[in-house]
C-alpha cells in the first residue's frame, strides 16, 4: 500500500510518500520511503494562487506516486488565530484535492504520531527526524522538519491501518 | 459587472450574486439581486465529502452566473477554534474554486462590510437583513442570514471597487 503524508501549511507544505509491504513484513520494519519534500508557495502573492500552487503540487505527486491513502496531521493547537487560519484554508484545498483524486483521508493528531513513531508523545522534531531516518532506512536525516513531519504521518497511518499501534483511526 | 458574495462555512455557506450598472446609476442605488441562498452540507458526513459538495455548489452559481468578482467575509475573529478551523478550511476551498475559475477575489472585515451596508459597524444580523431588502429592492427579508451577509459583502464590493465607500480593498 501507498501512503503519503502531508504536513499542511501555506508557505511549507511537507510531503512524504512511502511503501508498505505485507503485514508479516511490516512488522519486520519493511516500510520503504519513495520520496519526501516540500511544496512551496512564495509569501506576497495572492493567497488564491498560493491555494492553486498547493493543489497542483499535490495532484503532481498523488499521479505520479498513485497513493491509496492519505494521511495529514490534526492540528488543533495554534500559538494564534493568524497562523492557525491560513494553514487550516491550505488543509481544506488538500483534504479536497484528495477527495477529488478519491482517496481516504485520514487525521491523525501530534500526539498519537508522536507516541507512533518514537513511543514519548512530547517527542521533538530532532527525535522525529532520526526515528523517521531509522524506521525507513534514510541515508541522512530528513529535511527539512516538514517533510519529516509528513513522512512521520505516513508511517503513523501504515502503523494504525496494521493495527500494530493501538491508535483509534479517524477517517475526515 | 456581477458580484458574488459568499458567507463562509462548512454545514452553510451563504451566497448572493448581485449586478451592478454603471456608475452614475448605482450612485442611485441601482444594484440588481440576481439570486441568493445556501449550499448545505450535512453534518456527520466526511469532511473531505462537504468539501466536495461545496466546490461543487460554487461552481455551479459560477457557471450559471458567471460573477466577476468574489467577495467573502474575512473573519479573523472566532469564539473558539473548534469553529475556527472547519470554516477556515471550507474557505480555502472557496478561495481555490474562485482562483481555479480565474475570478479575482476581495476579502472584507464585518466591520467593513457593517459600515458600507448599514454605517453602523455594530450592526446585528436583522440590521444587516433589512438594509439588504431596502438597497437590493427585495420584496422580503432576505433568509437566513447566511444568504443576507452573502449579498452584504457583495453589495460591499461594489461600494468598494466604486470607491463610493473609502474603504481599503483587499485582494486575496
Amino acid at each position: 500500500m501507498i501512503i503519503l503524508g502531508i504536513d499542511p501549511g501555506l508557505a511549507t507544505i511537507g510531503y512524504g510518500i512511502i511503501r508498505t509491504t505485507d503485514k508479516k513484513q511490516r512488522a519486520k520494519n519493511k516500510l520503504k520511503c519513495l520520496n519526501y519534500g516540500c511544496i512551496i508557495t512564495k509569501p506576497g502573492t495572492l493567497t488564491t494562487e498560493r491555494l492553486k500552487k498547493i493543489n497542483q503540487g499535490l495532484n503532481k505527486i498523488i499521479n505520479h506516486y498513485k497513493p491509496e491513502v492519505l494521511a495529514v496531521e490534526n492540528v488543533y493547537f495554534f500559538k494564534n488565530l493568524k497562523t492557525a487560519l491560513p494553514v487550516s484554508q491550505a488543509k481544506g484545498v488538500i483534504l479536497f484535492t484528495a477527495a477529488k483524486k478519491k482517496i481516504p483521508t485520514y487525521e491523525f493528531t501530534p500526539l498519537q504520531i508522536k507516541m507512533a513513531i518514537t513511543g514519548y508523545g512530547k517527542a521533538d522534531k530532532k527525535q522525529i527526524q532520526k526515528m523517521i531516518q531509522i524506521l525507513l532506512k534514510l541515508k541522512e536525516l530528513p529535511t527539512p522538519d516538514d517533510s519529516a513531519d509528513a513522512l512521520a504521518a505516513a508511517v503513523c497511518c501504515s502503523f494504525a491501518l496494521d493495527k500494530t499501534f493501538g491508535n483509534p483511526i479517524m477517517r475526515v
